[in-house]
């Protein structure tokens, strides 16, 4: 059997779980990746309260659903970010508290570590997310940008991960950077660069995600090449780019998503231009057996067509690797008897 | 005639101009852009002194060259930004002051008003330069951003420049923002808003560079041709893009200029991918008769060999509009007597 | 739910609609868009006998089919043309008459006039169809061709056509153009034109087909955008282009279509080089709702086959747009009660 | 009805006929292309034994499976080849003998002349096969290779060919040469050159297979158009190109197929870069109307996976040729009665 | 030597040959492809009066031009076309005549005979020129038009040619048709057909012109290699497509060379996308020696800079052929003595 | 200064090296990287005569040339090859001998030891050559090919290669394999596994050719990066790919260099697709400082016309590495005094 087809919810946290599950089955998925924002997976309820945790188990079973990872995004972002207002509407107001910047990035990072045990609670192993990035904003490097400069960043990267992924390594837990603009890591270089700035720690990988590389001309499948051990789990969202009018590049113009001058966006999976086909076989050839999980973001289309047609999209192209070396059944030359 | 070939001097700034302006005639050049910065042309001295500005005219009359603009490019990066220790090392110690954001911001607005009034002094009426955002930032829109979010940015940024551009009015010279990542305008879409945020300020207008448009993705050609009466300078900088080893895409992945894995950078004129052919067709057919200001940056050049052999490439590939209509030879059918 | 999709009948006129109605009906279509000739619309009948038209929609209702648009575009086509003897075998005996040109002309726009009527009888507000025009011929421009002579083109069809206009205007039905060779309008430029000869009349539309614009070179996607309250109708029609043997270009080399030699074709829909995904989003962008008609033309299929397969791509392909923002999701913060 | 797809069992050798066949058909084929390898279809059996001939027959016919070619690969190398230790792996023992190269081809030579004998009594008119080729080292030319030294290779392959296709004449079997590396075919200029050799030999014709044919930037559509009348059988098996990592191009670096470093490699039917549409045009403009037999190697997908697959595409593309001319139904102008 | 450069003088017709002769020397020309209108090339005299062809010699020799052809396109374009207000603008008042259609192109027929007489006693063997056509308005097919309303196009330009063509021979001149929209032919397949319509005449032959053939599609490399023998005559003329902003195709849209809005356009030699390079290789291969006549057309550019950088580009460009073997002298293996 | 610029004599060995010493100074070269057929280096002259030496380095010097590496391709491709007779026509008589296959493997390694003796005693440290391959016949795998096989072949080369290695490195001088078709390393991933075969000789390294890379679909940029190291020699070498008729492909056709049905050729320097921007891009950036040594071999061209073309191609092309960081220009502000 081929692998897993999973949906993440985070674009459907305005829908109680209660109604997301099933409809998730019914559009023809075999699990979820629950956020934890909504009321899809709360992580102060999870350690807290066993039932809560059963009730969840319960509710996906009951939907012949099962849950690979858990998607804490948000809280992920304002650990090491350049705080304002916008994080506010996407934090829990614990989180956010007085929005004093330090005070955030650091009941954020508490948050995440809680998110690694609840998640552990939960029988899950892999949380997915974002970390911030204090020096996301010269990535343009105009005033003169230094590597020292940039260094510090990585170097609050580290400091303020690497007693997360203590905490992880403690529950047996992974986190997965979503390799993604704004985070610590948003391409191939940084991405090594953030490997090393952790030393490598074992309970850091990555949540593969290939819309947030290919229109900024990075190389995805040579990213799951690069990474083969790294690779934690795998978002399937798509995007096209090399459109629209000409007048707004990648850096987006200060546009909405949907705006028919953007030359990208995001687009229900396989109406981009993402080459599945080609990360998939990837994905063989490094051996990774983990869930594939839709992230389903289009600007344009009614979301259940959308989710629905990306489950069956990826069921389709997804495929067992070859268990027979090629062209051993030529060397078979016995005969009939 | 076609169009005077200039210089840029920003890139010179640590070669005194009595040196430089020798060798720029003997690179062949017609002229010279200068910047405020280095010697090449200080405000203070230039408002103050008549003979400052006679002994320059004298220079550059001495070498055969003549100045078509100022360029302001530091100073004005300080108007909108949110200042942080990168623009220390860039701006005029009386601009840096203490160093307080909203000071720094507040000086800068006051050093390009007198920019623009030393310009006029010198007999120049058009200064480029860069404008600074305080909304670059944000420019990935995660978290969230809302159009409100970024309309602030361009309302600070039409509150910060309407004094600015009033001043000029009154010395009868234009500002000419160079459309630029980290400015208010990087694009076509930003460059219509900054246009409508000072409600078409007759005194502003752009200082045209096709090398941050192409690597983006915005169609430069098309640039000229929506702002046809905006178009105050051309600058001819060339860059290459789809290039590198994959793993660092227009984002720049935290990496200096001329590292070899980066998809993008700037290439002596000539060099790159920027199609100079189909911009002179335009410059040609929306009427620009300015210079073409060669800005000269390859982070793998030698920059004397360089600069002469963009200076060269300019001359040939520059042409005069056709005089008279085609076909129009075909109809005289007057034989010899 | 997503729009309708019909099923151009002209290339089925030697079909009676009696058999043709429950073949589409099996091939997969919501409805017809009729044409004039064969036995499939005729516009005396309909105009002089009342049970004509109920017999026609009750053979429409009883296959569960609709008709959006009457499909004129023989007679329309002679209403500007150099009538020539190719016109005589696709016109109503009673239109071709004894062939004098102006006559031709004049009968074909009384024709055109009686259609609007019809189709208002039949309870339908669009009619699809050709100009012709007075000037196709000069498209190349050569011997020399002035602006003045191509004006008057226009100015010949807006005199034939205002009078066509005000008649459909009484009736409240919409003449939509097919933009196509050989008609006053065939890509965006002679649209515009076209549409400023008829001083952006009421009653003049378009009915949108990608496959005459692509080979072309036209934007075809740039067409919907540049017009978006003139689109009252839409064909879904593929071509192909970029093949053959490289010995016949765009001009046909007065070839016959599905020859091998050809560098374009009409292809089955999805069978050629037409992205009707980008379409479809252009669609839903400009807000239109009507129905996706096919226009089946494939020389090399069978047409049952071709005509069902077309019918399952563009339901495929056709999706509802999205009904809340994006990202909005990411704002709920709530927890579970 | 288009045409049947059938199965090439050569990579399938290692299973018994009585196992594959009904798994054939559950895949979804129409027929088999039985090898002459594993205990697919024996030369000897059924040259010398009528029960052997009708078991096999009745096998297919329980499974609703028919029979179109025999391929002889393997054997048919041996005929031409510079013999090495990879021949005895491949060639059945009493054709390999002791190996003394000149011994082998001959004997190679026999064997291919009863398996035309044996098709012939199977009721099958066409072995597919290879040739070998006494000059395919010398491709790249270097030492400087001469026409006549090239020429040489091709007189070698009719002097040993001719009298095979003289057997096969008799039998009134024709010999289809699937173009190939390492054949005295494997281009079209080659194949031309091939055909020239045996000087147009009646029973001499092609197994074309266009997946030899592109990686190698041949245009493997151009081929059927070349050579309409010498399409005697089809295989579809698919390949992509410009892929891997840059180190290794179409010459294949000494890499197994499946290594991720390749430029190109065969693909499951679909999953690759053959334009299958531009064939099966081609197919229809020649008038072939044989079988298409799914030739599956894909070193990294699960094979029933990717027979079923490829079965499923193949029957999506074909399609029936047109039977009316285009623009017919537009003259129709008669009018109900 | 490789070949000479000459310059066709039927744009710079408005100035007078006593001007041009020393101009075209200047701009870097061998010499001049005179043209039958403005005081180039008065047919009349030259059959009239000797001293007019000697004094027509003397001009060229005094300043080092050769003339290898007599270009009398607007005199052939009237011989098969369907005669408008446009044709009096171009040919000389007594072709005109009294404008009956069929009188003007018997009266042209008869000039363009007169044109092959009047080169010959010029010294010069080829008349480059075109030869309109009577079906060039149906190019698009609209209203369906059958291959016999094509093949009495061909007829016609048969039947009005072969007498011109006869006389010609007579004179041993060849008649060298410019492949060009609205000729006879257009494109490879027109080209053949046009051949083939005039029995592949010994004195009709084509005057190469890339630049109304690589906009279309059409392959004008392949055109070299079509027609080996029968290239009697080169232009060098530049275009570009896949331009302009996306509202005007390949037809045109009735706009005026020169327009921003078009795909295509004429440019000055070296401008466009015209791959010379490969043409020169084909007319080595081919073996053509003739001129390389700059037809020099540019609606934005000043002409006589376009015309001295096209001069300098074909000579850079120009080579001459090979004359050893390549790999030759691989074989030489002496050692010195 | 940049590089200096070399001609390869190998193509011009027909020609005594006291003509062409002349001849290339004149064509615009620094130097000539002697073969060492023909009369331009002889080795056992070089051994045994002083003057010999003495001679051949004045010659250069008179005509102000250079000579930084030795060409021992002929004897180097004897080595590891599969001989046959075209080896006798590329060898010495005294190598090929009896013509017994290891016995002229043998002489050709002594002739190459003797080689590299030579070159020291005539001061250069280089030489270029092949090494031909046992192996390069399977380069297609069929009949199937194991690594085993392959890894025979890297065995035999290394067992042969490295006494020749180690009398290199007594003498000090480097031996460059030029990666080409039929050596055993011919793109990056043989060329790595060939450096693992000689466990990384330090006196073995690689004489860079794009030339042979590109064709085959082998980065031809990344080759520099990934061996900066062992770069000791770089060829100047063009070629074409994508051309021809589509009936040719990479692998040739048995078609001779020059037919215009090939898809690939070699071409004078700057005529063909290889791309020397980058690749003078990669040299500067891995610190290559060495001779820039044009290959000439273009079957359609004069080859003097050639030779003097490509040299001034490459001058024009080279350029110096920057000496200072980019941007740093741009933080001095000081004011003038």
């Amino acid at each position: 059997m081929a692998r897993p087809v999973t949906l993440f919810t985070g674009q459907w946290a305005d829908m109680p779980i209660a109604e997301l599950a099933p409809l998730a089955k019914e559009m023809g998925y075999d699990g979820l990746e629950l956020c934890t924002w909504g009321d899809h997976f709360d992580v102060a309820s999870a350690l807290e309260d066993d039932r809560y945790v059963r009730r969840r188990l319960e509710l996906l079973e009951k939907h012949e659903l099962r849950c690979y990872a858990i998607g804490a995004h948000m809280v992920g972002q304002a650990v090491c970010d350049r705080i304002d207002e916008r994080h506010r509407d996407v934090l829990p107001a614990h989180v956010w508290g007085d929005g004093d910047p330090e005070g955030v990035r650091r009941r954020a990072a508490q948050e995440l570590i809680d998110t690694g045990r609840a998640a552990h609670r939960f029988g899950v192993d892999v949380v997915t997310g974002f970390t911030g990035s204090s020096i996301w904003h010269s990535l343009y490097a105009f005033p003169p940008t230094s590597q020292d400069y940039w260094q510090r960043g990585f170097v609050d990267f580290a400091q303020r991960f690497e007693p997360i992924l203590a905490a992880f390594e403690a529950e047996n837990v992974t986190f997965a950077l979503e390799v993604h603009p704004t985070e610590i890591a948003f391409d191939i270089a940084s991405a090594e660069r953030a490997l090393e700035a952790v030393r490598h720690h074992p309970n850091f990988a990555f949540n593969y995600d290939p819309s947030h590389l290919g229109y900024q001309g990075v190389d995805y499948v040579t990213f799951l090449r690069r990474f083969p051990d790294r690779i934690a789990h795998v978002h399937v969202k798509d995007a096209w780019w090399g459109r629209g009018d000409g007048t707004v590049g990648v850096f987006g113009g200060h546009t909405t998503f949907g705006d028919a001058r953007r030359s990208w966006d995001f687009r229900s999976v396989g109406r981009g231009d993402i080459d599945f086909e080609e990360i998939i076989v990837a994905l063989n050839d490094i051996g990774y057996r983990g869930p594939l999980s839709v992230e389903w973001e289009d600007a344009r289309m009614e979301r259940v067509h959308g989710a629905a047609e990306s489950a069956a999209y990826v069921r389709a192209l997804d495929f067992e690797p070859a268990s027979a070396a090629f062209d051993a059944a030529f060397s078979s030359t016995s005969t009939e008897t």
